[in-house]
């Protein structure tokens, strides 16, 4: 079979023909279906500054099959693995949890102490076949394609975050970042209560890409954003809820501005360094709310997933602007640099 | 002016000439420009076994003019009053709070230990003029109309029906009852994430309003509720929310079959009687969540369905489906017997 | 090794010595250092009415071992077990879940969809040794006692019920009954934040032993409960919270008087038949909150009671009035008849 | 009568005989019985960088009387009181409503949009009389001592802070700084259902009284902090929650370190300046709850306290280290630069 591997600890990757693996007694192995590729494939392919320090939390050995947004078909079950069966159409969690530690005793296993991630400290799956502990398959709907079951992964982010920001019926929700994430929250936000969802980016294809979901959209380079949002939550004093999507550090300069009194900001994004915040006026006086995530309930944020795409509540492929093979995995790469949505990849 | 008085603790009222009564200080004038009738106006037009339970809990002096639901135009002050003006357009909070007690102490006014019910305690509004305490005027936004102004006293109770009842995304929402109210309550719980609402009635008419607002809906009349209901939400043993609009005795035989387990059930109906239920099976085993409502929150309540209707997330005029002069009451009252929505009414 | 068992559905148990059971690969098999008989114990012993309705939901195969409330230390491991070691002290959770459900997925596996129990439908522990599926044994803190240790099921129960009543400092917290889940609620309840606990039973013996742990008590044989405790809670018109754990279906006729508007309800006691309500009066104008609970949540109530116990504020001691050997156990199934707390057995 | 004034934006205040104010309508005299230094007075009194950026968002207009942590008598009403008599024992909520914006509408006025503050923006009470908005006193319980009346606001900052911490039984809850407000809280974090409260300072004679109050107590001085908490708080690796009482910058450096995963942090202090946080790993990674607050629930705070003080729950004047005249005013300032607690000042 082939596989996108990353050999080293330096900018790059190949398309290799490797062995199928076998798996272990709790694993299953899946014929990937189709794969997305996630801000993390893209550090670790730079092997840029966030790569380095991420790895040095979550470790990788190399060689590394990348990828871990996939979907894709059980066609082989190690000697121990019950609860599925082969041909089950199926997607993966990707933060693997120890189950022992406290967080996994008290049915928080999202929460592990002691978590692998799935494409860093366990072999990913840009590749025709990869391996994944059987717990973390995910029994995709028969109503959910393989393309929408690939972006299951990302879509728990953004419906988390969601999820975290306790919609309050007609609240005014920002979104801050049109990346697919951004894009799928803002229809989330739309689906589970929200008024009014306002998109800000700096990039015009991905703003009329919210646009087109609904989104009032702001052009972060054309002047104040905390002015514009407040002329629109003028009674309220700001945005009900921040969800912030972009990691850029720039953000953190205004973003307490333009929530309201007691409002509430989730912090999705990851800034590279340090940012400078007010506890006095911005935590303090403005009786903050601020939630930190990192990935999806597991099962419920991905059963919430099911019932919002089956029933028709979230459109997760209008997010998707491009499609490449395997082989094809330069171009893909190159894609995400330009104008686009989600870049997806097949087996060739 | 005219009104539509009640005379005495019996079935009927009349329509008549009375003087156009004059603010006390805390208190403003509103002239009507559209009213609906309510259950109670029913209860008390009728003068059934529920008027007088209910008018010996909250007592009448009679003669007492019906009707709270209801909208119109500020055109006369009391003299302490600073927080209206004049032309101001506005609907009525119809739960009158003490403001001393120790539920509104503490921000509760809702609950308040000593509540008076506007159009029954205190003079409705069913009448050309009506007085209002000033501090329970709520003002209508610019975009909401007079006819939907007046539902938004009903159409608060379906709304906190559905903030209480914690929606998750993609949850399944049961609103047993299409009324106003469970219709109302249909759409708003579909705005705030409900995947799938299933509207149940035994009124074909009622049920016909339920599917065009988007509904599954199930005809009461036809077989086993419990059943179907379970046959739709398979995966989870049953609805996840059930919000109870009917007050009708019958259904407390079968509620708890159809709700999964540690699911909500929101009561709202009156039944008129007690009602039998198996605490250890349907309480304990079934791990339910309950919670009682009477009324709305204020005015959080008020300014989340502010929110919706300007939004365009709730269609409140969607429930009308008659509409009368206070002068043709009687026809008005009959309409209710019928195969209705809301009924109207308007000064002549 | 001996054991209580019981042959057949008829009042009565034998103790008999039977084969030390071998664990299956992923059970292990426990020395029994203390157990707890339990209100289900008294009824499959006595047979009656409850155990005959209770063993229709959960089957039994006869002859079973009786007993669930218990500790131990772990002896030998199934082939298959990875997580426990031998010399384990542990506690067992004994609603067994099937892992597989929609509620298992999520999270909650305490409301498993499938739900076995440890001592109905799965052989007990009031033997010398038993057998216990590894993933339901809880290990106990060495600072805890295998008295204490036998307790934690029932305790956890209590203390379930106190964080699902949702204290708010300051508050009246109502425990109805004084069995030993009443007393250990008492204490948690205090140990949580409430100001006044007021305990309610009719047994003098035990009314002695809620007082002693800091409760102001209520004799409910001398006359208008609802009267007496809306005298202690008169600026609130209430309590804030009424944990229910007799299961007597008199309390219903008067429980809501005594909770104050928008107060919370948790219903742990099973009523033996249906009990009457009134809705419109008791629910919807009371704005109550209501919550079934059946057992603990896996593990956090576990680990909440440790830290509790560990930390000095529970004694759950407190609440055993007799001991007796597992030979004994006639004399102690009698004990459970009069004045008591917790009836503790132990091997011989 | 004699008052202690502040004549103009510099540091310094004089002790000085004024005319006895006369209420406005809608306000009541009081006649002062106790009062209490707040950091606040000490930065006014100072005129240090923090009263100069904490009066450009709270403007002044000297001469202003400082103070505003009292209790007193109320010996004369405005015109249009109703709700309060001559004889009515008061303390004084300090966080002045406009009850018109959003934010008081819902029933949040303790956010109000356009807040005064008293003592600020409103004349304080270091007087012999002082005027307060009627609305705004709060009648104390009987068994209330004015010293303790003159502590309840600052002490519902504690509690407040305790309250949105939502403690879960048996949860380890640091108080980062020991001043009067950090000894309540840790007073009433164990009242509250924490199992261990850990009080860190620098100093060692408060870390004196949070040892007597029951704390675990770390100073500051003597090495790394957060490695400590984590000796604490091994098997969930840190603490549930922590409660940042100091307003030390330095103390942002680590503080998250010492939180486990999904814990919380509820922010008090006011740092002077900004502070850099690690938004990747310290809010993200860390899944982290983060609330500000700024004050107290109008009155909900104001009850809860009221309960635990009657009850015997929070010893209040435990934290009391010095009693002044007010016209020993300059020593009872010098007094608060020392070893201290809580500073009080009656009238001579």
């Amino acid at each position: 079979m082939n596989a996108i591997l990353k050999r080293e600890p330096a900018p790059g990757a190949s398309y290799e023909q490797v062995k199928v693996p076998a798996p272990g007694s709790d694993e299953v192995l899946i014929e990937i279906k189709a794969a997305a590729i996630c801000g993390t494939d893209i550090h670790l392919y730079n092997w840029d500054s966030s790569a380095a320090s991420f790895t040095e939390k979550f470790s990788v050995d190399f060689p590394l099959t990348l990828g871990h947004e996939v979907s894709g078909v059980i066609v082989q079950l190690g000697s121990g693995v019950k609860d599925r069966r082969i041909g089950d159409r199926v997607s993966i969690e990707t933060h693997i949890p120890c189950f022992k530690c406290y967080q996994c005793s008290i049915g928080n296993s999202y929460n592990c102490m002691d978590m692998g991630l799935y494409g860093i400290t366990y072999n990913g799956a840009f590749a025709d076949y990869a391996l994944s502990p059987s717990v973390l398959t995910y029994v995709l709907p028969e109503a959910v394609s393989f393309k929408e079951g690939a972006l299951f992964e990302p879509a728990g982010v953004a419906l988390r975050a969601v999820s975290e920001a306790h919609i309050t019926p007609g609240d005014t929700v920002v979104v801050y970042g049109c990346g697919p994430i951004g894009l799928i929250a803002a229809q989330a936000a739309r689906a589970c209560g929200a008024c009014r969802v306002i998109s800000i980016d700096i990039n015009p294809f991905r703003l009329a890409l919210a646009e087109k979901a609904g989104s009032t959209v702001i052009d972060a380079r054309e002047g104040d954003v905390a002015k514009r949002v407040l002329g629109l939550t003028k009674e309220r004093g700001g945005a009900d809820i921040v969800l912030e999507m972009t990691g850029a550090r720039e953000v953190y300069k205004s973003v307490f501005n333009l929530i309201r009194l007691e409002g509430r900001l989730v912090t999705v994004g990851h800034p590279a360094s340090e940012v400078s915040v007010n506890i006095t006026r911005d935590f303090n006086q403005k009786g903050i709310n601020i939630k930190g995530i990192f990935g999806r309930k597991i099962w419920s944020t991905w059963q919430e997933l099911s019932s919002l795409v089956v029933g028709g509540k979230l459109d997760l492929s209008s997010v998707i602007s491009h499609e490449y093979k395997f082989s094809e995995y330069e171009k893909a790469f190159e894609a995400t640099r330009g104008d686009s949505g989600k870049v997806l990849l097949f087996p060739d």
